[in-house]
């Protein structure tokens, strides 16, 4: 098989003011691309997996920018979609550093892009190819009634060729309704392997109540899903957070967490995603849950430390932080 | 009346690498507000002529960002109409500078915007108030059938109440054909008492043949039309520049010329439009055709001098570019 | 009557080190326009009041630069007296910014400055339009005896046309003593409605002693004052302040004050102003002590995680911040 | 002798946009030290000469910024005089950089600077310590009375103890008038051994006529001037200057000059400063005046290609520079 | 076969000060990766071509800056040697862009480098996959002994393979002597296919004379090489070149050439190694040797306008260029 | 005596990601000087003393790069030693900022510098004029066998002449082992008169035990060492450190600290320096222990405040950091 993992989803611009400005002054923007699947693609390749993303990009020199930054990621951008009509367009959102009490702040722009056009039939050859794993979020299932067709109709072919499905849920209430959400999510669960979903998402979309730990594992058991993931971020200051996460392993039946790490948060956009792209890389080469969850946390970690949605590390630093954090000692204040 | 000049258009973004960048490798842009009857009304306001801006912005940050834009331009907006919908949009472009023999470039990103939902009944108000002068161009009757529609509209209001109607060609070929823009343009014609027309839309759009200056008239004649100007730009290189432009004056049946400006060009966009409110100031101020043909070349000139599709000068200081201009002298290096 | 507010004050440049270097080696500054009262005008102007700044500039570039700001911040500057002498200059300032336990340093270039040539009379068109309140502070009355004596006959002639007087004590020590500082400020209080004054001038300048409350309803009953505002800021470190006031209101005879805001602090200088233009918007919009109080908090705490001394913001986005920190909820990391 | 060269003047602050930004719209600047008689100095010292630079300057933190740019300059600033009063500052001005049409443009911020508060006696140790050439300028004559005596009465002092003197007329309009400078200048003129005039200061100052070779040799007789020096520029464009100099030598009673130099202008200020520290160095190396003006003009060259007042090169470079002008020919694009 | 072309030779970083300030006193450098073959490699790869780059880098944070940078330039870099002594380096360079009269200059900082450690077997795995055309030139025979050997072992395997062999003179008087270059190099010549050389080398390295069309020629018949290229490029001034080049093609026994390219030039490092790439291409597309030349003319042109030593294009753009200059119609100003 | 202290080692440029981006892919660099003697010599400069630099430096541009730092940061460099030959080159670092839990990271190029051809008899001269206080570092011990003997033979060279010897243990592992470390420096220490070691060297390298105080004693004790020195830094975040430092004085045989420094730290790189240069200053000034403790605490804490190797302080603030510190209060927030 040509790829370990296949994401699907849309690929956007983030323009945020130089220097953390205010929007309305600003005259000079840093420029970088995101997406969530993209993200998780990005990650994982950089832990040394073979990933391919699949999605819709204009025909335009802005598509060639979005492709060079796909491939500078290591991540094949081979069985992309190219939008060849004449309103054909990348999306991007607009972003506003904060400082406490003034909240970040984000003007998305994302509407009438390339991707909003995606047809299922724009990835058969793709989808022939083959993946181990394929992975996508609710992201895609709420830009539109195309992408959420094509996001279901992936996970079905994918899942009938025998790849394992991730699904984030990662909802985004600028996006739907937490009732529409709920109601698309349900009948794309009996589909999925492994599931991240937010302990907010547990009880407020879900309307879960009681231990997390039980809710996860009820996930599990209702729809035969067979790793459960959430993250546990604790926002101590903009600049300064701690991060975990718990992991329900339905064939251990055993849950799995670790001591948060302690961040210097350089850019905080992304590391969700991150943490996906741990935990799934780990899966994919075949290690213990344990082991897959110490990938999502010191990914999520070096992930916050890096500006830009995509995160910047490879397998080695990534296996240097885990030891490190695992011996619980501070060690030397610099690689030299 | 509260306003000498109400212009109508689109306002448009541009982001340009930082640097003269190429663009598919830029991670940090320029961004500046223009937009061809926004760049008009700046430069009138920059002569001292009190001046509204019709447009339509969406009403987020990013709308917000526009108008103080347009505000900080000494223009006013309060007749500005605010796109509340769900997938309301700023249009924006990207520009990549070029470096002979490396052309210029640019990619649009303005379907969709808020301004293609625009209604002539969101200016009532505005119209009310009135103006000597009201402006657009050819690009609000390209844009969408609706923009075009309002863009009428308001000329045919604007002339109903006795304001001068002065209008712009600015053909983009890449926004409409020229046999639709020829068809619309001529049904607009016969409300037009100023006219701006370069040479090659006068031989290529409208298939006329022989002088220039015989054509110019002749546009005058067939549509009543008080003045007709064309600019005549040498480009010597990308930066360096000869401008000038010819005047007809239909009352005195005389053309208007003068020597070229020797430019050293910074940003040569929105350097027409310049001219534009050159010309168009003079006439509000009630100067001769050949006083309103050098505001306009000093106005275009000047602009070409400095970064971004508005200008940025005065009266006073465009005053002196003229006084020194017409003395042939090339005075001093420096102003002390 | 046009205006909510008028202020008098000298506006100032300030030059930074770009990045927060040392000056001594600096090349590159930052440099943004401020002044007590100009920020005072500012931050109301951002609440919506419609204000204007009484200084005066000089006739060249560098006042056009000041206006520009000005006007730009939304203040009016059609009263501003322009210095045409030949030793026209702007003040200016030299920021270096500290980290503990470096502290920030300041120079000061503010002598001989074209503000410190302004005569009474310049004013008389504009004392004549009104305003419902006129504000200034003691830098003024410190800066020279001329300004000194164009301040008292400021608040004199608005006094006398039933304007309400704020003022701020603003004791700076580099302009001069605190004995001088207090038989000045002393003379003025009669004809003061609404005072501002730090804990630190009330205990030294006023050698007032006991509890703040009782010194502040003191100088209310001493003066007739209607309201005394004092400030509470606690600097944890030079990045994190905690910010809250005290407001003594007469009518009601009772003390108003609300929890700290936690700032990560951007640039505090001007905060102080911004906490003026809060709850001086607040008097004017009607609103009770306690609502000023807390637009006066909001706007202070705004103005610190934004870079340069004029606040930059809007009456929505205080509005939010005011109901989420009555609702005591962090409420979401970001708006989206 | 402790120094070859001392020169007398005031230092200058210059605040420019970064970028070559339009200064009413500027928030960022580049900011560097300069002054006549500074640029002169550093030029020498960067030829290897031993130089020292009195001038006054203010007690504080920018006294501390001028004084460490003297010194990485080369120059002794030993004996600067510093001013402890309370009005203390340093002089400054801000320059727009033009772009045809549109001028380069200062606006200068230079009176009551401490400097203009020099008195003769406090460099009085210095001119015990002698030098073999002392320089001054046209505008240490024209800031004020007390700069014009200090500078008076130290060429006096220099010359009773033997050291050459240079003078430099370096004209400045904005400072004094033709009528005034002229008598100013002719009262000197009998002390003066090497003289640098422009040919416009000669025709309209000085209102010689005729022939420029004539009416530097009529200086050179009438007042027993040993080297009468003027500058020939050819401006091309604001980009593309030529740049050579004609010198008269009273001793061999003959002309020297050279082929221009093509000089791609990155900055032009502090050019002919430039010009005048190479030829004072060839004078103090004892070379011919041949060789003299050789220095001067490569001084020139090399100072236009180079951003600051300042120049910035060394021996080496310089004599590289005459060889391969002198040969003719072109030499490789690079030094590698 | 895997690769279309393979290219052999020492990668290296290029410093060189922000803002093209003087190197002594820099405190910020533009850093990019280069090398002659890297750069050929990279344009043939921006082409269309498969190419792969063999060099030796250190195996440090470094090695990866410069493995990240042979990535992202679409070269394959799988073949790479990696150096894992403790004395392992990245060549670099410090270069300072010149404004005449002051010229650009280089600093290397190449020796003991990692490459220059390199050995033949290092990668006998990729000379085992093949190519269908292996380039190297003359810097990597100059560098050292050891490197000196590689190149020509590999020249020797590529070649008995059925590789087309290519080379390019490249002369460096800074790494060796002309007479042990031509030495080496005749030794290596009858081997060659595909020889670029410059008018230069052929009369001073090899001391022909006469007419530059009969030298190509003649190298072609002494050693039997099928194509010999020589570019033309005339420095009208650092920023304005003219560019083409003249081919001789030993099968048509016939010359080609076209006329020039006029050139804004951004940056000059590097536009020879891209005309070498772009005939490279040519001649692996099967095109004619007047095509090739178009191709290498084309990207030559290009390259020289956008900053760093590696081009930045793509076949679409080149085809577009290369029809515009042919048409000889300067076309629109603007890419819309 | 020409000199208060002299120093010898190597300078090293530092070249770190412009904004702390992650060094594999940044392409602009922040370029400081550096080197642990040389920051020890500049710190010494200002605090007045006269200080000289000893090291060998390339005879290229990128030599009188270093030269330059080295003059302007106060410290003589005419004793300084230049390499001649065909391989010079200037000793460099790649420095990656961290934020927890990623460190910052080092990748060093030092090896085969100019330095590591150091000869003791080029600095012949500099040995003759003679110092009161030489000092070196464990880094010139463990640089190359030459270094070790030219820092050994100076250290010898200054004792016979009656300067006082000092030296830096600072280890580093990256460099040499701590077998051979123990045993080199073990025999320069009979000849040391003032040693700094940390704490974490006292217990691995030298395998010491017990309390931190008792191990200093003993190695005065031991080697007839006048003062022993230990500096103590709390790293709270890379942010927030804790400073202060243990002094033992062997004349009253007393140990001297002061309650540590809260430091926001904007770069910790050359605060151990700084610090030596403090102390080394108070024992050359004659003051007490206590008081040359102090000078090493300011040093050490303000130059953490700023970015780069080298101090950047004088006198004046350094007595008036102490002053405050030493009288608890936090003072003013802002020296106006």
């Amino acid at each position: 098989m040509k790829f370990d993992l296949v994401t699907f989803g849309e690929a956007i611009l983030r323009f945020s003011p130089v220097g953390g400005d205010r929007l309305v002054r600003a005259d000079r923007f840093d420029c970088v691309l995101g997406g969530a699947e993209l993200n998780v693609a990005a990650g994982a390749a950089q832990l040394g997996m073979r990933t391919a993303y699949l999605t819709k990009l204009p025909r335009s020199r802005m598509g060639e920018y979005a492709l060079e930054r796909i491939k500078n990621a290591g991540v094949s951008g081979d069985s992309i979609s190219w939008d060849e009509e004449d309103d054909d367009r990348l999306a991007l959102y607009y972003l506003e550093t904060g400082a406490a009490p003034r909240k970040s702040a984000v003007v998305y722009d994302r509407r009438h892009s390339s991707f909003t056009n995606v047809e299922t039939e724009e990835f058969a050859p793709a989808v022939e190819e083959g993946a181990r794993l394929f992975h996508t979020c609710g992201i895609s299932l709420a830009l539109c009634a195309q992408s959420r067709a094509v996001a279901r109709q992936l996970v079905e072919s994918y899942k009938a060729q025998g790849a394992l499905i991730s699904f984030d849920v990662n909802y985004r209430a600028n996006l739907w309704g937490e009732e529409e959400a709920r109601a698309t999510i349900e009948e794309l669960l009996p589909l999925v392997d492994i599931l991240f979903i937010s302990e907010e998402s547990c009880r407020r979309m879900f309307a879960r109540t009681g231990e997390i730990r039980q809710i996860l594992k009820d996930f599990s058991t209702q729809y035969d899903i067979r790793m459960v993931a959430t993250t546990q971020r604790k926002v101590l200051s903009p600049q300064r957070h701690e991060f975990t996460a718990l992991v329900y392993d339905a064939a251990s039946d055993r849950f799995f967490t670790q001591p948060p790490y302690q961040i210097d948060v350089v850019d905080r956009i992304g590391s969700g995603d991150a943490f996906v792209a741990g935990v799934l890389s780990g899966v994919l080469k075949g290690e213990t849950p344990d082991r897959a969850l110490r990938y999502g946390n010191a990914m999520a970690a070096l992930k916050s430390t890096v500006y830009g949605d995509l995160p910047c590390t490879g397998l080695a630093e990534v296996e240097r932080l885990i030891a490190e954090h695992d011996s619980g000692a501070a060690g030397s204040e610099m690689d030299r």
